[in-house]
C-alpha cells in the first residue's frame, strides 16, 4: 500500500491533470520524439560537412553514394517525425513524405548558403584561425545551420519540429532565431549569447549581428500601425548591428549599408547608408 | 615508474590539495549525486505532464495509480539525495524523509500553478501555436517549472540540491532564477536568455519578464538602507518588465499594474499604475 | 535504387561539397575528437578537486599516487588530441608530447589559482552558502577553471582544442572567455550569462565581473590607434565591473581600484581609483 | 514513395501478422520491460551482497537504512513489472503489490541460503581462492542467486518474469535452472555450462552438480507412469552428480548420499548410499 | 617520452604485425560494423513481431505503413553493411542493394516460417505457458529467427555478416547453427545449450532437437566417402533427436519419422520409421 | 516512513549480512572494477589486431607510435586494477606496476602466438572462409586470446583479475579455460561451447579440441595417486580430441600424436601415436 501522503498527492495530481482542457494524461497526444529530431540535426551535419562530422569509414566511396545513403535515412526519419506531428490521416501521411522530400531536395542549396555564411564568419572574426575552427566549434555558425534547415519546415507549417530544432540551438548557443525569420546570404553572428531574432523578421544579405542584439516585436501595449502579422523588423543588405542593440516593430526598416551602434534602441525606420550612434549618456568619473 | 614530470606534478597537486582548509581529498564530503538530482527533475515532469514526458505504456491504468507509482519512486530518490546533503544523524535521516514527503504533498498545487503559468505563456506569446508547443519546447516554462519544485527545498534549508536544480535550468535556458525567490501565479518569461532573478526577490501574480531582465542586488558599495537580508526588489501584481531592464535593491518596490520599458535602470521604488519609460538617449544619424 | 529526389539531392550535395576550397569530403582533415577533449576537462576536475568530482574508491591511497595515476592518463589523452590537431610529422609528435607535459607540470599552480578564485567567489557572493556549493554548482567558477587550463594550450599555439574547451564552457554557462585572454588571481564572475572576454584582454588581480559584461574590440569601422594585435581592453587590479557594462578597445585601460557602474559604455581609458557612473537617462513616469 | 519491393514486403508482412491468432500488432499485449527486470536482478545483488555490487557512497549509513532504501525501490519496480504481466484489474493491481512485498519479506532468508551456497561452492572447488572470487566471478553462484529470487515469483504464478530472469542467467552462464524447481540448501554448481534443471525437479540439501548434467523429463513417447505434472527427477540430500550425467523422469528418485558418475544415464530410481558408475564402454587403442 | 618497456613492446608489436601476410594495420580491411549488424537483427524483430519488440508509439498507424517505414530503414542499413563486406566497385554497390532488397522481399515468408516454428515450440514444450513467453524469452526460437534471416545472406555469398549474426545468437543462446544449413518448417529446439548444426546440414520439416545435439562433420581422419562439399548429415521430416546425440557425416541420412535416443552416436544412415536406442552401458550400483 | 514489511526485511538483511565472517557491508573490500577489466581486454585487441578492432583514425601514424600510445594507456589501467586487488602497501603499489609492465613486455610474443593459433584455426576449420572471419567472429580464437593474456597475470598470483577475464570469455563463448592452464602453440578450438580446461592442465603444441571436451580433475572421492596440486591432465603435442570426450586426472598423460575419439572417457594415460576409439555401445534400431 502506498503511504497516506503518496496516495493523497496522487489523487491530487490526478485531479489537477483532469482540471484542464489541455490533454495531460494517456496516449492522446501525437508528439515527435525529441531525441530523433536532434538526431536528424546531427545527420544533416554529416551530409553538409562530411569531413567534420561524418563517419570517415564511409567516405572511401564516391561522395554521391555517401550522400545518397545518408539522405535516404534522413528522409525516412524526418518523414516519421513529421507524421507524428500531424493528425493521423492518409492525406497527412502523404504530406509528411512530400515535406521530407522537399527538405532533402533543398539541401544542396542550403549547403551553398552555409558555405557563404562560413565565409562571412571567417571574414568577420579576426580571432578565427581557420574555416575548420569555425565549422567545428563556433556557436554562431551552428545556430545559422539549424535555422537554415528548420526554416523550410516552418514554411510547410510543420508543427513543433522547427521549434524543437531552434530551441535546441538556443539551448546550446544562447542564440534564439525563430524558424519563421527570413534571412539572406552571408549572415554573420559573433559570440552570440543573448541574440533574439523574432518570427517575422526579414534580414537581407551580408548582415552582421553581435551578441545581445534583439530584433523583436513592439509589445502590444506600445506598438501601433504594425502590418498585421509582421511584428518584427526588416534589416536590409550590408547592415551591421553592434552588441546590445534593440530594434523593434514590424514596420521598422533598417536601410541598406547602415551601421547600428552598440546598445542602440530603435523603434523607427532608418534610411540606408546611415551610421546610427547613441549619444553616450553622460559618464561621471568620481574619485573612488 | 611515472616519469619525472608526472611525479613532480602529482606531488605538487597533493600539496596544493592539502594547502587549504576546504576538504579536497578522500571520502570526506557528503555530496548529492548530480545525475540523480537531474533525474528527479525528469521524473517530476512525468508526474506533472504525463502525456508529454511520461511513459505511455504505463498510462493505460487509472491516472491515480500511475501517479502513485511514480511519486513513490520520486520520494525515495529525493529522500536519498537530501540525506546525502546533511550530516549523517538519525535526526537528519528523519528530516530527509519529512522534507521529501512535504514536496510530494505540494505537487498537486505546484501542478495547478504551472497550468496557470502555461496559460500566461500562451496568452503572452503570439508566436506560440499551441499549449503543446509551450509544454514541449519553451525554455521559459521549463525554468519556471524547475523554480517551482526547487523553491520548497530551499525553504526547508536543504543545501546544494535547490542550487543544482536552478543551475541546471540556467545552463539549459540561460534563465537564472534563484530558488529563494518568491513568485506568484501566472508568471510569464519570454525567450529568457540572460534573465536573473535574485535570492530575495518577491514577485506578485500576472508578472511578465522579457529577456535580459535583472532583478538584482545593489552592490555593497552602492546600496544603502536595505532591509537586512532583503537584497533584491519586490514586483507587485500585473507588472510587465521589458527586455534588458535592470531593477536593483531590496527596498525597491515596483507597484502593481506598472509597465517597465526596455533597458530601464531602476534602483528606487515606483508607485503602482505607472508606465516607466526611459527617455531614449539622443540617437545620432550620420551618413555612413 | 534511390528515388529520383534522393539521387538529385545527393548529386547536388556532392557538387556543393566540391565547389569550395575548404576540404569537406573524405579522410583529409586531421581533427581532434570533441568527446575526448571534453573528457580531458572532466578528468582535470578529478585531479584538481578530487573529493568533488573524482572516484572515491580510488582515494584510499595517498593523494600523490591518486594524482600520478590520473595525470598519466590525462597526459596520454592530451598528447593524442594535440597530435591530431597538428600535421603528421615527427617534429609535431614530439611537440604534442612536450605541450601535454607542460600543461601537466603547470597544474599545481593552476590548482592554487583556482583556490584563490574560489575564495574570491565566496567573498563576492552573499548568496553562496559554502565553498562546496560553489565548487559543485557555480557556472562562474566552472568557466574560470576551463579558461585556466585552456590558456596554456593557447600559448603553445595548439589549434582547435583551446577553442573547443572554451566553447564547451560557453555552451554550458553562457560565459565566453577567449582562451587567449590573460587573467590574474582572485577572479570572480557572478551569474555569468552573457559575459564576453575577448582574445587580447588583460585582466589584473582581484577583478569582479557581473553578468552581461563585454570586454570587447572596437569594430574595425569604429576603432583607431589600436596597438597592432591588441584589440581588447586592459583591466587593472581591484576593478569591479557591474552588469551590462561594455568596455571596448585595445588601448582602453581601466586603472586599478576602479568601479564601473552597470551598463557603462567605455571606449577610453579610465585612470585608477575612479568610480564610473552612467548618469541615468531621464526616466519618465507616466500614469499607465 | 517507398519502392515497389518495400511496399510489397510491407503488405506481405502486414498480412503475415494478421494471419495468426497470436496478437502481433499494436498496443494489445501487456508485457514487462526486459531491461527493468534485469535491473531488478542487479538491485537485488546490491541488497544481498552490498560490498560487492552496491554503491559504496551509500554505505556510510547503518546497514538497515541502506537496505530499506534499496528495498523500497526494488519493491516499486517489481510491483510495476508484475502489474504489467497481469490483466489490468484492481484485483491484479493489489496482487502485484502483495507479491512484490512477499518477495521482499523473503529476502533475508534468501540471503542466508545464498551464504550457504557460497560456503558449499568454496568447499567444493579447490580452484577457488576466496569467497570474494566466487561472489564476484563464479557463474554457478550467479545462476543459483537468480533461481532463488525467481522461484518465489514462479510460486505466485507470475507470468513471464521468472522466465525472463532464468533465461537471462542461462544466457550469461549456460546454466538453465527452471524457476519452478525446488532446491535445498548448500547447492553447488561447478563450471556450469550445459546444466539443465527442469521445472518439476526436486533437489535436497548439500547437492553438487557438475557441467553438462541434465535433470530432465522423459519424453512423451518414452515416459510411462509419471506422476501427473511431475516430469523431472527428485534428488535427495548429499548427492553428487558428475559431469555429463543425465537423469530423467518424474518418478526417478536418487536416494540420499548417492554419487552418480560422469555420463551416467538414469531413468530409474536409485536407493540411497549408492555409488552409480557406468561401466566404461570398451575403449580401443589402435596405433595411429 | 614513453618508458623503455613501452617502447620496446611497441616496437615488438609493430614487428609482429608486419610479420604476417594477414593485413593487421591501417585502414586496409573493409569490415562491416558489428554493432550495426546486431542492430539490424533487432530491427528485424521489430518488423516480424511488432507487438513484442517494436515501438508502440508507431503502431497507431496501419500495419503496412509501420512495416514500410521500418523496412526502408533496415534495407538501407543492410545495404550499407553488405557493401562494407565487398571490394569497392560499382558492380558490388549494385549487388549490395540487390541482396538487401532480396532479403526484404523474403521477410513475409520468413515471418510465416517463424510462426510455424513458434507453434512447434509451443506444442513441444509442456513448460511453455504461452506463445508470448516463447516469443519473449525462449533462446531456441531466437536462434531459429537469427538462422532464418542469416541464411539468405549466406546463399548470396555475403562474407562475414551471416557469421556475425550466427555467432551473436551462439553467444546469447549457446546454440550454434551455421547459416549455411538448410532447415525446413516447424523446427523446434529445446533448451538449446550446446547444439551444433553444421554448414552443410539438411533438416526437413517437423524436426525436434534437444540440448547438446551435434549434427557435425566426420573429421578428415575418420570420414570416408563423403559427398564432396557435403560434410554434415541430412535429417528427414518428423525426426526427433534427444539430448546429447551426435550424428556425423555428409552421407548420413536419418530417415523420416525416426526417433534418435539421447547420447546416440551415429555415423551411418538410419532408414525411416525407426527408433534408435543406445543400449545403455552397464550401470554398476555399489554401496557408497 | 518505510512500511512495516520493508523495515522488517531491511532489519533481516542487515542481520543476515552481519551473520557471516565474509565482509559484506561497507567500504571494506578492495575490488577491481569489472568494466575496467573488460575494457582492458578490448584495448588489448586493439593492440594485437589493430585493423580489426582499433580506431582507424589513429592508424595514419607509424604502427609503433600507435602501439606505444595504446600500450601506455593499457599499462596504466592494468596497474590500477591490479593495485585494487592487492592490500594497500607501498610494496604492492610497486608490484602492481611491475606486473603490468611485465604483461606489456610479453605482448609481442603473445601476438605471435595468436597468429599461430589463427593459422591453426584456419587450417582446422573447412567452414572458415578467411582469416578475417576468424579474427572477427570466431569464439574459439576469442577464448584463446583471453587465455593468453590472462595467464601471465595468473602466474604473478594476481587475484580476481585473471578469473574475471576467463569468466567473461566463458560467458561470451561457453568455453571455460582456467587461466592457470599451460597451453602451447597452434592451439585450435572448434565451436567451443561446453569446453572445460582445468587449472593445472598442460597442453602441448598443435592440439585441437572440439566442443564439449573436458580436461578435468578426478573428484576427490574417485581420484588416487594424484601429483599433489596437479589435478588435471597433460596433453602432449599433435593431439586431437573430438567432441564430448572427457579426460580426467593429474597423472593422466595423452601421449603425442594421439587422436581421442568423440565421447571417450579417459582417466588413465595413453601412450603416444595412439588412436583411442570408444567401442560404440550397441545401438538398437526398432521400428517406430
Amino acid at each position: 500500500m502506498y503511504s497516506e501522503v503518496i496516495q493523497q498527492a496522487a489523487a491530487g495530481l490526478a485531479e489537477t491533470i483532469q482540471s484542464t482542457a489541455i490533454p495531460l494524461y494517456g496516449d492522446i497526444v501525437r508528439l515527435p520524439d525529441r531525441k530523433e529530431v536532434i538526431g536528424i540535426l546531427k545527420d544533416l551535419r554529416k551530409v553538409l560537412f562530411p569531413a567534420y562530422f561524418g563517419n570517415k569509414a564511409l567516405m572511401n566511396q564516391p561522395a554521391q553514394d555517401y550522400e545518397a545513403q545518408l539522405l535516404s535515412e534522413i528522409q525516412l526519419h524526418l518523414e516519421e517525425q513529421i507524421a507524428l506531428c500531424l493528425p493521423l490521416t492518409e492525406e497527412n501521411t502523404r504530406r509528411a513524405q512530400e515535406i521530407s522530400l522537399d527538405l532533402i531536395s533543398r539541401l544542396p542549396a542550403i549547403g551553398r548558403m552555409l558555405l557563404k555564411d562560413l565565409e562571412a564568419t571567417f571574414d568577420g572574426d579576426p580571432a578565427a584561425e581557420s574555416s575548420e575552427e569555425i565549422l567545428f566549434a563556433y556557436p554562431g555558425l551552428y545556430a545559422i545551420f539549424v535555422y537554415r534547415v528548420a526554416h523550410p519546415l516552418y514554411e510547410h507549417h510543420v508543427p513543433l519540429i522547427p521549434r524543437i530544432m531552434s530551441e535546441y540551438a538556443h539551448s546550446r548557443t544562447g542564440i534564439d532565431i525563430n524558424p519563421g525569420a527570413v534571412i539572406g546570404e552571408y549572415f554573420f553572428i559573433d559570440h552570440g549569447t543573448g541574440i533574439v531574432v523574432g518570427e517575422t523578421t526579414i534580414i537581407g544579405n551580408h548582415v552582421k549581428l553581435y551578441q545581445g542584439v534583439t530584433l523583436g516585436a513592439l509589445s502590444p501595449r506600445f506598438g501601433h500601425n504594425s502590418i498585421p502579422g509582421k511584428r518584427h523588423p526588416t534589416v536590409e543588405d550590408n547592415v551591421t548591428i553592434y552588441s546590445g542593440a534593440t530594434i523593434l516593430g514590424g514596420n521598422t526598416v533598417i536601410g541598406a549599408n547602415t551601421v547600428v551602434g552598440g546598445n542602440a534602441f530603435l523603434t523607427r525606420s532608418v534610411s540606408g547608408n546611415t551610421k546610427v550612434v547613441i549619444k553616450a549618456p553622460e559618464t561621471i568619473y568620481e574619485n573612488a
